[in-house]
């Protein structure tokens, strides 16, 4: 590769433990999770999102996450997140001694509704509140917009909308907002479009992107936002994934998808593409079932995972 | 969607007929394949692959094409294409009165060697004579290179060596040639680079892309292809397909996902999203299994399919 073509590399984090796990109907065991983890650890994902401070009866699988973070204790090189919803979870949260959180709401009122049972301004009122609250107390975090490209129940989203949550956070101290494509709605257009209004009007924040393949545009999504000027993505070993609280929601893009195609385009991620792929088969063992994630299975007939 | 906003619409060529069956192990009655043909027809797709004129005895599912051919008749509005590799295939392709032909040869020695058991130099020599040939006799005839983005045996390919077959296919009359990515190694980049380069190198020739979807980059590159000016793509209903010479060579970005990526876009392609959905799960439940295409399942769950 010639040094003209040398490129960007881009940041990583992987959710199956996370959005990955939350759907799925079988309990993995705290023993499991951390088998997990430790592949994905082993991969080099720089940022790992282990699990939610959420209602325990709501979302059983992660109810013991802060009983996971607790065990996987000190992880130098390895940034351990979780999903922070409300006040109880940021005292979860602080309790556990988890370093980075990721903080959202909906911009989509019936969402949010279903979601955070509150009309979305409401939620985005509560949330900065709890964002500034959480920098105070020394977490890192990163705020998110859930449904910014499109709702299932309202259709588009205005990017108004987007640009105001963003404003928002951005004005509460956060960094680093996730514009997350929660339904699979985003185009490789309005991916740019959007990402490049928000870029250009919040240029302090950098914004990452979290999107789900229901539509096959995952990939294509994540490419057009690596060309408008994204650096940071979130992936799900195996492409599992979806949303509790929206119908139809499938899977997030599979990491060893990602890094594939990134690492083709000579974009580093510093991952492991066959350490990848055995977690995402230790997944399909566990699940019993095959899913999405390509590569494991290209590598599979290659003989080399 | 505003004036500015307005995009060039997309045509695209149904192949689940030939490139998505040619694999399959059950096999496919005239009727069964006509009862496809006429839903993928009714969907409004502009052009439809219904066969190839090779050997029975190496691809068994393709012998009925020519009949096939026969009992579609008049098609108005619809182009009916099969592929032809050789002198016998063109034979037929003007026995049956087919309109449209595909005549492809791959840029890899070894790829070659195992499809037309010939290199690749000789290959493309033989297939421009007859180009002109069927040109000549009235054909209307596609131009293909296989393993254009690379080959599973080779690696990467030369873009020279594909530059070198459009223009030699050009300067046999052809107009329009296809850029088949057989086994998925293209990525958006790859499809930017090359596509660039022969449409700045072989102006007067329409480039069209035939894209498999083995690692998950189908419709990112897709898109990619549409950027760089590219207005023709394969596809097969439900994302069938693969090549029987080539290891772990996966289906064609499926039909109903790629008119999804379009129309969200504002790219017209004047095909009915629901129709084409109809043949998908028609194929699904011919085939017993789950196809790879995504949008099928996305419009059964909204209750529209």
């Amino acid at each position: 590769m010639s040094p003209d073509e040398r490129r960007d590399g881009v940041f990583l984090e992987d959710e199956a433990l996370r959005d990955g796990l939350q759907m799925e109907a079988r309990r993995f065991s705290l023993e499991e999770k951390l088998e997990i983890f430790h592949l994905l650890r082993r991969a080099g994902l720089p940022r790992i999102q282990v699990g939610a401070f959420v209602h325990p009866a709501v979302v059983p699988q992660m109810a013991d996450t802060d009983e996971l973070i607790r065990r996987i204790g000190a992880s130098p090189g390895t940034v351990i997140s979780a999903l922070v919803l409300n006040d109880k979870g940021l005292e979860r949260a602080l309790a556990c001694g988890v370093g980075h959180v990721n903080m959202s709401v909906s911009v989509s009122d019936t969402h949010s509704r279903k979601n955070a049972r509150c009309p979305a301004a409401e939620a985005l009122a509560s949330m900065t509140e709890l964002i500034s609250r959480a920098l105070a107390a020394g977490l890192d975090v990163q705020g998110g917009l859930q449904c910014a490209f499109g709702c299932v129940y309202e259709g588009p989203v205005a990017q108004e909308a987007v640009l105001a949550g963003v404003e928002a956070m951005a004005r509460a101290g956060a960094r680093d907002v996730s514009l997350a494509d929660t339904t699979g709605m985003a185009t490789p257009l309005s991916i740019r479009r959007l990402v490049g209004r928000v870029r250009q009007a919040v240029p302090e924040v950098r914004v990452s992107l979290h999107l789900h393949d229901t539509r096959g545009l995952g990939l294509a999504n994540m490419f057009s936002g690596y060309e408008a000027g994204v650096r940071a993505f979130d992936v799900c070993a195996g492409g599992l994934g979806g949303c509790p609280f929206v119908k139809g929601a499938a899977g997030n893009v599979p990491t060893e998808d990602a890094v594939h195609m990134f690492e083709a385009m000579g974009i580093p991620t510093g991952i492991d593409l066959a350490e990848v792929c055995r977690a995402a088969a230790l997944l399909e063992e566990k699940l019993e079932r095959p899913l999405p994630g390509r590569m494991q299975r290209v590598l599979k007939h290659a003989g080399s995972c």
